[in-house]
């Protein structure tokens, strides 16, 4: 494709009025907004009204008059329209590591009797640490975490599973699991199904009850925008609300919270995941993010993005010479999320490389370089743009610097 | 005392200055920063700093450039300062709900053999709330709750304690517990302790180290004024810290978070202590608040806390006419916090007509009147004006009409 195809590309989409939407510094490339997504400009107005009006002028009387009380859910029903969920089975709450303990712990007390989650090794670390944690919490009598590759699977589901936890697009690889038919294995064995959707929320069309999917948690600071450690989702289908409880019990899941009594009675919805008090700041955050996706037709949400890391792809590899470089993950379109990982021996510095040229992706321990091709703010000629430069480092040898190689803390 | 009196006790004041730190609504006497604390104006630059320029301009960059990755131990650091313990054994994390869950668990497994965990009846909810959830999550055999009237709490821990949990100050009576006192009394029973900090934090000088506490959560919205739902804290003594291990084992946590195992190293200070990813917009907001705090003398903060307090109840009691009205909780200033709960059969109509009348307050259930003193913001003169106003609202039954009976969501 020349870059005039790719400058065509953007011209014919339908996408590409979002973009203003966003203030990207001048110049850059941001190929990282699957680890953290920008803020939409709305974002800075809405946190300026809570902080100074909402927060300043009504203090403790906005929990009232600015509905602050009934944030987790309303923006908890906003996500449910981006992931096929119905408003009332969604809540703003926590993080991902902390609702996925909530979650697996409902799991394993609805399936009395099963005492294993499935999982697959390499799944992103957190979700296997708090599969772990809850594990090791329970004892092995009760609950154990087993994780296999990801091609035994879906044999491994078993008669003692009480629950299969996979990240729907996988972290480092962008491996797209099938959610439907995934979710279907696991209940031909009589086990639940718990997705992580924190690489597919806003980026994949995801249609959770469709696949008839019990259990879900996601981040919102990716595709969402949210905001850095934007507060989590859950969704829980509403056949199991009444009777899935939460071990982390707390004052906003009880069915009176402010009836302050000793003794706590769930709420029966889906308020019973929630547990402290709201982050109000975070949320406010995240729903001028979620707000900004609704706009978006999903499936050209998920085509432009498919689109982009397809092309990324195909550009990187006609003009790098490098043998070294490899793409990680499937190629085909319907078997990969929206971002692309290439496993170099020198990953690391490679990121670093683009980076010194404006051009923002991550690294992902031992050798990934990844680069996300977020749909709302990316274009076309960015894209190709990106790839240009990195067949350019790869041909020179650019990354070959030692600043380029030593490590932040956070990579 | 005279109102003339009272502008006395302001121009003497050492904290007055502070009032300057905040924009409060013209004319609005706020007692409610026990509940949620008012932005210092700080706070307003810092979150569009956050929001603009580190978040906008700096994009995922800003966990290392803006060290975002530092927030949680930076500010749990800055909150050790008031709270006796040193910098490496507090961090912000998740909520007080999450924290006491897991210090609670983390305490049982310190005490192997032991099941019991003993509070008050009428602790805060979500105290309570978060031991059941524990306890019934991992069942009798391994975790109860006991709950007894605080009179008879000292003596009811026992060879089966494997911790205390108590709030410092209660939340609706304003009862101070003997921090060293019962901490030394759980101690000698072979039981640790964890205090709950909710409510002196930034209002009564806390010196944990100093009492040999074990372990504490607290939040940061009340006396801290770090927002709406603020991330909380959690503090671990440093003899504890190799040995506690987290049931919510999450990413940050880990020992090497970059280092994306499949397996859960738990880092061996403090940090084993947080989960997900850090909330920076909410770390933001708090840490502009903790700021503040640590300009003042806790000393100070303490006994001017105590001074409008007593001011308050004299006021009352001596300007009051009506006999149903009751304070509850101790009188003495070294046993009480920085809030007056009077009870009251029309207590919640009472605290909206003094709201009509632009003095906060709030109700707790059943019948509770609830005013508190933040020493930041508020004079000795707005605290005379408030007891003026609520004698005059129970002398004219000012409270009697529909409108101030109507419950709204959030009490």
């Amino acid at each position: 494709m020349t870059r005039d195809e790719a400058l065509a590309l953007d011209a014919g989409d339908p996408l590409a009025r979002f973009r203003a939407g966003f203030a990207l510094p001048h110049g850059l490339i941001y190929l990282d907004g699957n680890s953290l997504g920008p803020p939409p400009l709305a974002v800075h107005e809405r946190l300026a009204e809570v902080s100074h009006n909402e927060w300043g002028e009504g203090l403790v009387r906005s929990w009232n008059s600015a509905r602050w009380i009934e944030a987790p859910l309303r923006v908890g029903g906003k996500i449910a329209r981006l992931i096929g969920a119905q408003p009332h089975e969604v809540t703003v709450a926590d993080s991902t590591t902390v609702n996925l303990f909530k979650l697996a712990a409902g799991a394993l007390s609805l399936k009395p009797g099963r005492t294993t989650i499935l999982s697959e090794a390499g799944n992103f670390p957190t979700d296997l640490y708090a599969l772990q944690g809850l594990a090791a919490l329970l004892g092995p009598g009760r609950a154990r975490l087993r994780t296999v590759p990801p091609e035994d699977l879906v044999a491994a589901i078993g008669e003692d599973t009480a629950a299969v936890v996979l990240t729907h697009v996988h972290y480092k690889t962008s491996r797209r699991w099938d959610l439907a038919a995934v979710t279907a294995a696991a209940h031909a064995k009589g086990a639940l199904m718990i997705w992580d959707l924190c690489h597919s929320v806003g980026a994949i069309a995801v249609d959770l009850n469709g696949a008839g999917a019990d259990l879900a948690v996601g981040c919102s600071y990716k595709y969402l925008n949210g905001g850095p450690g934007a507060p989590a989702f859950l969704f829980v289908a509403e056949r199991h609300q009444a009777q899935i409880a939460s071990p982390l019990s707390g004052w906003m899941g009880h069915a009176e919270p402010f009836a302050f009594e000793d003794g706590y009675r769930p709420a029966a919805d889906i308020r019973g995941q929630i547990t402290g008090t709201p982050p109000i700041l975070g949320l406010a955050a995240l729903e001028a993010g979620v707000d900004l996706q609704l706009q978006a037709d999903p499936a050209q949400v998920e085509a432009k993005g498919l689109a982009l890391a397809g092309l990324f792809v195909r550009q990187v590899e006609a003009a790098a010479a490098d043998p070294a470089l490899r793409l990680t993950g499937p190629r085909g379109p319907t078997a990969r999320g929206l971002h692309v990982s290439f496993a170099h021996p020198e990953g690391y510095a490679l990121v670093q490389a683009m980076i010194a040229r404006g051009i923002v992706g991550d690294f992902r321990a031992p050798d990934i370089a990844r680069f996300g091709f977020s749909p709302l703010f990316l274009s076309y000629a960015q894209v190709w743009d990106a790839a240009q430069a990195l067949a350019e480092v790869l041909a020179t040898r650019a990354w070959d610097r030692p600043e380029f190689r030593a490590r932040a803390a956070v990579t």
